[in-house]
């Protein structure tokens, strides 16, 4: 049923292109160190004994410390990159017998979908290079999002979503979102690109948190198509498949590298490839909405980060959490405010987070308050103690693949309460 | 005839978005100087009187002068990319009311295409930032040049050739290259993009004999697509000149920040992006041979080059030309050496060189000689004597349209004699 990419030698090939681009990737990183020290491509690992602290345990400025290549990530990227590039002629083996069935429409999204995911890598890269700002963060990924719309639009691609029951009585049974769609496509890229950059700063988080989502997608496309009947419903999840192969096996060699102790940082330039390389697959193949299941970590971050994002509790300019030189455990980062003085939303938002135990909260004598810094780091670390740096890697991960289980509970079980056909 | 993106509304819009990217292009480039010299892409202006000297009128170094960006061809690369994504929906415009005529083939090949030049910009970017090696130089097109030769294959690109008469009898009237054709594709894209990389070293050089490329290519799709009949003819002249116009618009206006006295330099991602988008042109409208014909000074510079770079005269690490202080004039640079003890084989060469008058040698009394190094420019020097850099550039570029007005006259007049049909 559906495409001939969804057979034995294509997918075969998939495999074992896949295969070498992990082993390349794994030989490539540690020969690419020093070319990327020399061009100042590096950063300085905070959290770790190697870093020069004064008498007090403060870590002195300028930093001093071993260098750690940065945005490493643009190697697993073009390695992955090279991989598809090879797998084009054998994915569309099928048809060369029977030309005239040739998808075509499906192969300019294939090599549209690469473009935007390669012009996000270069893209991220720039970034890397550049330090770009922030209105560059959203602008840039929406700028590599363009040709996949782009082709989208051209391919005649569907703008219609399904309405919820609850809605259905006053929009109907389906909707067509026209423009607003292609809107909601690229505001997808630029969500994908910036959550998984935010949700960073501990060794092997990003490369980790990466692996998990891309693995969750690798798994619904694989359910998805042997449940579904249709081959147009199939169609959708092969991509995702053949797409996420390579990519989860050159994200397992970058994770080598980049897990504690980090030998290479990841960069943003590969916080923007996987970002987009998720976006792009869950657009091609219509189930966006399950994307953002596998992002409720991410989701759950940014909402516990509002108050400090919008200013309604004072934010220091790193919330990171840092080492305690004396257990060799992280512990969490504080900011340290009056309530008082707050703003009155802000002063609401820390009485219910207080009450709620949804932070750490320690009260000194003149009124002033110590709370932990509002981020998904922090709290785990306030859930469950101090704990090694790569310790609180797996315990991150490990809450991203829980929340992935409830995403799957959700997407299977509780969808038909909100839609009449789930497929 | 052939494909309506030949048709006024879409090369209307293409003219449009062109002259905006152009108005952008020179816009922006200002605007990131300071962000490239931050990130330490910059180089310093040898041949300016601004650049420190010692009392003899040597450079001291470590070379002290301004510092000019470098790698800004990146910019200019990305607006192409930008201008030409927004394009898609309008080269296709003409076939919406109609979409079982949709040519998904032509937008398969558009989309490849721009994907090679993305992933050239980006490579040849990443080799500005972290300074590869040479045989990079020749891995990263070759990359870069999959994914085109890979939907030419999926798409069941012809690798016919047609034999020059005079081969005729043994080979037939047209040969099937198989596999070499797309190595020689392959190799296209790696000799365009050095082919610029190397003809380098005087403010505006690169960029301005890419403009004449470009206007050469352009001129000759315009002239076939008037000249020719089989709409199949049009067709592979209709994508070059789509994409000509928004590069020579962008090219220009990096050129006007790179001219004399530069204020930027376009670094090695201009000069791979520039090849990189020639050869995809070439490559997708079957006429690489003419495009080899407008490379004639690239090819001149290689040859006379020649023995030097086979190290059968001697070559100093540096063969730029250098500016004398005193009269504010480019002159040529000189190798010193005693032909006596030169290979046999180089001291035919120089005999050949200095009889033929094809180099200017000074003749010592201690038997050793004072010989131009063997590049293009040095030449122009000796022809034309010492000018002041922009002459110079003005002088390399005549050279470059001259060359190619004899491209079109052997294309168009002596092609017959090799060659029985000429479209
Ligand atoms: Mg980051
Ligand atoms: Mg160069």
């Amino acid at each position: 049923k559906g495409l001939t990419i969804w057979s034995p030698i294509p997918l075969a090939t998939n495999v074992v292109l896949s295969g070498l681009g992990c082993l390349g990737t794994m030989y490539v990183i540690p020969h690419f160190r020093e070319k990327f020290i020399k061009a100042r491509l590096f950063g300085i690992d905070l959290n770790k004994m190697t870093t020069a602290r004064d008498e007090d345990g403060v870590l002195i400025r300028p930093y001093q410390g071993p260098k750690v290549p940065e945005a490493m990530g643009v190697i697993s990227g073009m390695i992955f990159l090279i991989v598809m590039f090879l797998y084009i002629p054998f994915a569309f083996a099928g048809y060369y017998a029977t030309p005239k069935d040739f998808p075509h429409h499906k192969l300019t999204e294939f090599v549209a979908a690469l473009l935007s995911i390669a012009c996000m890598c270069f893209l991220g890269f720039a970034d890397n290079v550049l330090d770009l700002r922030w209105r560059h963060k959203l602008l840039l990924p929406t700028a590599a999002t363009l040709p996949l719309l782009m082709v989208y639009w051209v391919n005649g691609g569907v703008t219609y979503v399904m309405v919820p029951n609850f809605l259905q009585p006053m929009l109907g049974g389906v909707v067509n979102l026209g423009i607003l769609y292609y809107i909601y496509m690229g505001m997808l890229a630029v969500f994908c690109t910036n959550a998984i950059n935010i949700l960073a700063g501990v060794n092997g988080l990003e490369a980790g948190q990466s692996l998990i989502i891309g693995a969750s997608i690798l798994a619904n496309s694989l359910l998805q198509i042997t449940r579904l009947e249709n081959p147009a419903g199939v169609d959708n999840h092969v991509f995702a498949v053949v797409f996420m192969v390579p990519f989860l096996a050159t994200t397992f060699a970058l994770t080598y590298h980049n897990w504690y102790p980090s030998r290479v940082f990841v960069g943003d330039t590969f916080c923007y490839f996987a970002g987009m390389t998720f976006a792009v697959v869950a657009i091609l193949g219509h189930f966006s909405k399950t994307l953002l299941l596998f992002f409720i970590p991410q989701i759950a971050n940014f909402l516990y980060s509002c108050p400090q994002l919008f200013k309604m509790i004072p934010c220091p300019r790193h919330r990171m959490p840092s080492l305690d030189p004396k257990s060799g455990k992280i512990d969490m980062s504080y900011c340290e405010f009056t309530p008082d003085e707050l703003p009155s939303l802000g002063r609401l938002i820390y009485k219910i987070l207080k009450v709620t135990r949804m932070v750490k909260v320690v009260e000194h004598k003149d009124g002033t308050v110590k709370m932990n810094n509002l981020t998904l780091i922090n709290w785990s670390l306030y859930a469950f103690g101090p704990m090694r740096e790569d310790w609180l890697t797996i315990c991150l991960l490990t809450e991203q693949a829980v929340c992935s289980c409830v995403a799957f509970l959700i997407r299977y079980k509780l969808a038909a309460f909100f839609y009449k056909v789930v497929e």
